[in-house]
This record gives C-alpha cells, sequence and structure tokens, in this order.
C-alpha cells in the first residue's frame, strides 16, 4: 500500500483522490469480470489501498457499485438537462441516452448491469431502487398532469427499449440508422408521454 | 432407455411423443440451470430417451431452443392475430404480450433467454435470427409506408421496453397497473410505429 499524503482532506487532497481511484478500480474490474466474483480485496489491490477505505468511503461493494454507476458523464444530470431545455425534450434525451450509451464508459457501465443483475437479485433491488431515487422519482416531480410517476416510468420503458434494441439486439436498419432520426420518432412518444412538447418544424 | 413402440410414426405416434418429452425437457431444464451448463445428454435422460434423438429431430442442442422458444402458446401467432383484428391493433398487441408473459411458460422462457443470451453470444444471434426471420420481416411485409422494418423494429422495442419494465425492473406504479390501462397508453405508440388504426371511443 502506498503512503498516502493525509494532511489535505478536501476532494482534491490525497483523501479524494484514493476515493476517485477506488471508483476506477471498481469500474474497470466490473466491467470486465464478474460482479459476484469481485472480492472488496481485489479491488482495494487494484486501487493499491487497504481494502478497509472502502467500507469506510462507500459503505460495502454494493454502495461502491451505486457509485461506479453513476459516473464519469453524471447520466442523470444529462438527462435533466435535456428535459428542461425547452421544446423537443424527448427527441434530446434520447439523443442524450444513445451517446451516453456510444461513449465507451456506459458502455462498460451497462455490461457491468447486464451481468451484476443476472448474477445476483440482491444488486440488481439495489440498482433499480438507485433508479428510483436518482432519476424517475425526481424527473416525475417535473412531470405535470395525473399518473407522473406511471408516465416517467413508460418514457423510460421507451428509452430503455430502445436503446436495447439498437445497441444489443443490433439489427439493420435500427442498429445502422442515424440516431437523429431515431431520436426525432421515438422522442415524439416520449414527449406524448411526459407532457413536453415537441420541437417544431421552426426549431429545425 | 425406454423402449419405444416405433410402429405410430404420426405426431400423435410415439415419435411424435417422443419429441414432445424432449421439448419439455429441454424447456424445463433450460429455465431452472445455465444454457450452457446443461448437456445434450441430461436433456435426453430427463426425457428418457437416446441422445442421438436430439439431433434427429432438432438438429442440435440451439435448434432445440429455438424449438423451446416459441411453444407451447404460439408468440408469432398470437401477435400477427392481434395485428390483423382491425383497429387498436396496438393495444391488442401490448396486452398479447402482457398475457403471453404473464403464463408460466413465457416467464421461464423468457428467463431461459436472459441467461441463456447474457451466457453466449451465439445462443444470442440464433434468437435475433429467429426473431427477424419470424417475426420481424414477415410483420413489417405487411406494415405499409416507408421505412416499415425499422418501424416495426421500433414498435417491438417498445413492446420490449414496456415488458422489461413492468415484470423485470417491477416498481409501482408500473409493475401493479392494470394492464388494460398500460396497453392503452402503449397501445397508442405502437399504433403511431405500425400505421394501425387506434382503437376509437365507438369501439370501447
Amino acid at each position: 500500500m502506498t503512503v498516502q499524503d493525509d494532511s489535505n482532506r478536501g476532494p482534491r487532497g490525497a483523501r479524494g483522490e484514493v476515493r476517485d481511484r477506488l471508483l476506477e478500480s471498481a469500474k474497470s474490474l466490473f466491467s470486465t469480470q464478474d460482479f459476484q466474483a469481485t472480492t472488496v480485496r481485489e479491488i482495494a489491490q487494484h486501487a493499491d489501498c487497504d481494502p478497509g477505505l472502502i467500507s469506510y468511503y462507500f459503505g460495502s461493494k454494493i454502495g461502491l457499485f451505486r457509485e461506479a454507476m453513476s459516473l464519469p458523464a453524471d447520466p442523470i444530470k444529462v438527462i435533466f438537462d435535456a428535459f428542461e431545455g425547452g421544446p423537443g425534450a424527448g427527441e434530446r434525451i434520447m439523443l442524450a441516452v444513445m451517446n451516453l450509451w456510444e461513449s465507451s464508459e456506459a458502455t462498460s457501465n451497462f455490461r457491468m448491469f447486464i451481468s451484476t443483475t443476472v448474477a445476483s437479485q440482491a444488486t440488481f433491488e439495489v440498482f433499480v431502487a438507485w433508479l428510483n431515487e436518482a432519476l424517475l422519482t425526481p424527473l416525475s416531480k417535473r412531470v405535470e398532469g395525473p399518473d407522473a410517476l406511471l408516465r416517467t416510468q413508460l418514457a423510460f420503458s421507451q428509452v430503455m427499449g430502445t436503446v436495447v434494441t439498437r445497441y444489443v439486439y443490433g439489427s439493420d436498419p435500427m442498429a445502422s440508422e442515424p440516431k437523429e432520426k431515431i431520436a426525432q420518432v421515438v422522442g415524439k412518444h416520449i414527449d406524448a408521454l411526459l407532457g413536453t412538447t415537441p420541437r417544431g418544424p421552426e426549431d429545425r
């Protein structure tokens, strides 16, 4: 274990660096091997620090997974920004999610998610709780009209179905069409569900 | 191995029974344990017949998987019937898929699908090829207007996203709302994608 300079306790100091190193190691290991098989000791070793620091910073391996899932591009912030940017929210959300996916980080995070959820019911429940808490519930509070949470979940399901069909299922033409075209078609349905305004011809 | 009466070679005779027993055994084993780990010998043993009959009837373990996936309620036929039943096709398709899922057979088939696709890229490709060949391409030929296959794939993605959000993700209210309500909302989007006519107020 490397001796850390403990004099600066702020997020940019040595302690923040250890935390960041643990997150990077967790993402790297979770995306290349099975979540269940990845031990706390292994993550700590990869990050070159004491295993005890994982429970200190993240509570548990599952806590570390939650943190790792939301980094580095913050998908929650990206989606909120897309939602709040005026007409065409659905189209922007769809495009933002496809861009997130296409960044290699999102891909490795998603692989991690798939392998973990299939491997462990407990981890899946953590993920669902995190998604509800961090994204769907707060987003639904900004959605007007009845059944706001249901409509937000339905919009989520349309986004997820589209991404999985394009990138996991991956048959043409779905996989090869320009993402702008996909975003425009699915965006209208998302706008209908969230009650946001589609982008008009005058905005194009 | 039980001695089979080979005198009746029709589908209701001894040979048809062996084939059915193999399908039942495959479905039962694939849904409760890993596809990769399930051997041809094990399936044959469970069905009380010779392992050679698997290649005779189905070509391979993957061939047997394909057959097992489409049984017993034929999802392809159910979806085509829903598509062709006049106004409200989207709503009927959505409802039909939820009913298929809720039947225990569909659930065990889907578990089998999830575990196999994650475990094996080869099996996933077989599934995608089967889905394109048996469902999406023939359905798209009955869809009018430009981009018929893309729009059929997009409709598929909306159905799949909704089913996964309701049954796998499973948070309320999405999981607990009456399926008729979900079918009505998502059905409108499916109709918009497939160019079918939504059910009007006069049809309700």
